[in-house]
């Protein structure tokens, strides 16, 4: 397959295996995936993630992965180096470390197994986020002009805010640390589970709700994936319950169009000074 | 300074650097700590996090820690090896692998600074677990004595439950996912850091109030630490919103006597057969 036929994220997250070295694969960071001057963590986290589903063969779905970011990444060649810590019968640990020029931006720790083999039951009590119809949404065309020019991924993503909560894009942010939308690639390329390594960080940082609209560096995300999403719109909500000591936490849910959670992360960040 | 002068819970966590091996640290892991048959996972995440304070210099409190959980503990000795990935200004991230007879039963990855260092700014929107005062709730001495007998741990505790999530002691779970109490070390031995991260894996699993009274593997728990904890007692809730597939998530959070919420974490856990 050439790159002319991959949609935009998959080519972000395009690999070439290493001729000389087993475990590692090199990626290019796209200049359409940065935010505030780095590249999207979401992106980041993907392309890792991707090496570690190449490198953990019949292991191929994150069901839990974690992400420490050590520096901030630009566009350009990025190595990712992958490392198993043991295999099992139904889980396979893994580290991958994502390095510019010698320098680590991403450690990884995950735990891979089969999405499609896991048991049916769903007794799932949480509710999917409530907000109006996409077409009743806010897309990003709306946003302000300074973020448009801060966060190149936006043109990339088919983002709907619930009018609820982007207060803030016009000076009034609610206060209540909440930002939901509904989310899909503007290309038409449907979510899997690499995707929702992206969706985990793609929305406008929470603390914008806050009255702080500065960015905000991811320190950790971890990201559990729950279930393969069907195709379609996803639902996706951020929250956050504990600014304090200048650093708050991100909690998102992502729901797939048939009703299921197939994803929930947490992130700890730095705060933007208010 | 002896063992003999050490609470139950230094004990638990004591090490030895190896004279050898620059990084390793040597452990003993109690009996005394053990539930379901093997090592409590939080004493666990403790005697790593330990490790990675000892070798991490002035960056000695974990901010984010994330542990990935690879085979069943036992008691006897263990050996921590540790290796600093990035030192920053602020922030030292590090992994450290747990194994005993050359199996690894732990493999951590986190991000330590220095909690006391951090601003004074608390907008903290979370309110702690209401629940009626210490004296009104209920001990385990109470618990099912088939519990008590799994859980040898639960003795180093004075964990009062509160009366409202406690119905599946009684075979009459509640179905809403929720376990919350009070908690403090039998022996008197006051909170800091390393003991919230044995906290946030020491009430019962979740998933009894589901009606699900078998023991849950936890595969990875992430902890972010948010502030010292004052003396005194932790209120401590657990809550699940996701059990599907085999596997459910459990949110913890620690609340200080202050009225801080000290700690936030998740875990990712396999579910108990129903």
């Amino acid at each position: 397959m050439t790159t002319a036929t991959l949609s935009e994220f998959d080519q972000g997250i395009a690999l070439t295996p290493h001729a000389a070295e087993p475990g590692r694969y090199d990626a290019e960071l796209g200049a359409g995936w940065q935010i505030g001057g780095g590249v999207n963590g979401g992106l980041l986290l993907a392309v890792a993630g991707h090496a570690l589903a190449q490198a953990n063969g019949e292991h191929r779905d994150p069901l839990s992965i974690s992400g420490y970011y050590l520096s901030a990444s630009r566009p350009g060649p990025a190595a990712v180096r992958t490392e198993t810590v043991r295999r099992g019968r139904t889980l396979t640990t893994a580290t991958a470390s994502l390095s510019q020029d010698g320098e680590e931006r991403l450690r990884v720790l995950a735990s891979y197994g089969d999405l499609g083999s896991l048991d049916d039951e769903v007794a799932t009590s949480a509710q999917p986020p409530v907000m109006p119809p996409p077409e009743q949404c806010i897309g990003v065309e709306h946003a302000p002009k300074q973020l448009i020019e801060q966060a190149a991924l936006l043109e990339r993503f088919d983002l709907r805010l619930d009018p609820a909560t982007v207060g803030w894009a016009l000076g009034q942010p609610s206060g209540n640390g909440r930002i939901q939308g509904w989310f899909r690639l503007a290309d038409g390329r449907e979510p899997d589970p690499l995707l929702l390594l992206l969706v985990a960080d793609a929305l406008p940082p929470v603390t914008f709700d806050l009255g702080r609209p500065g960015w905000a560096p991811t320190i950790e995300l971890t990201v559990h994936l729950r279930a393969r999403p069907v195709p379609g719109w996803l639902r996706v909500s951020h929250a956050t319950r504990n600014l304090a000591g200048g650093y708050f936490e991100e909690d998102c849910e992502v729901w797939d169009e048939a009703g299921r959670l197939v994803a929930q992360s947490r992130q700890l960040a730095r705060a933007p000074r208010s």
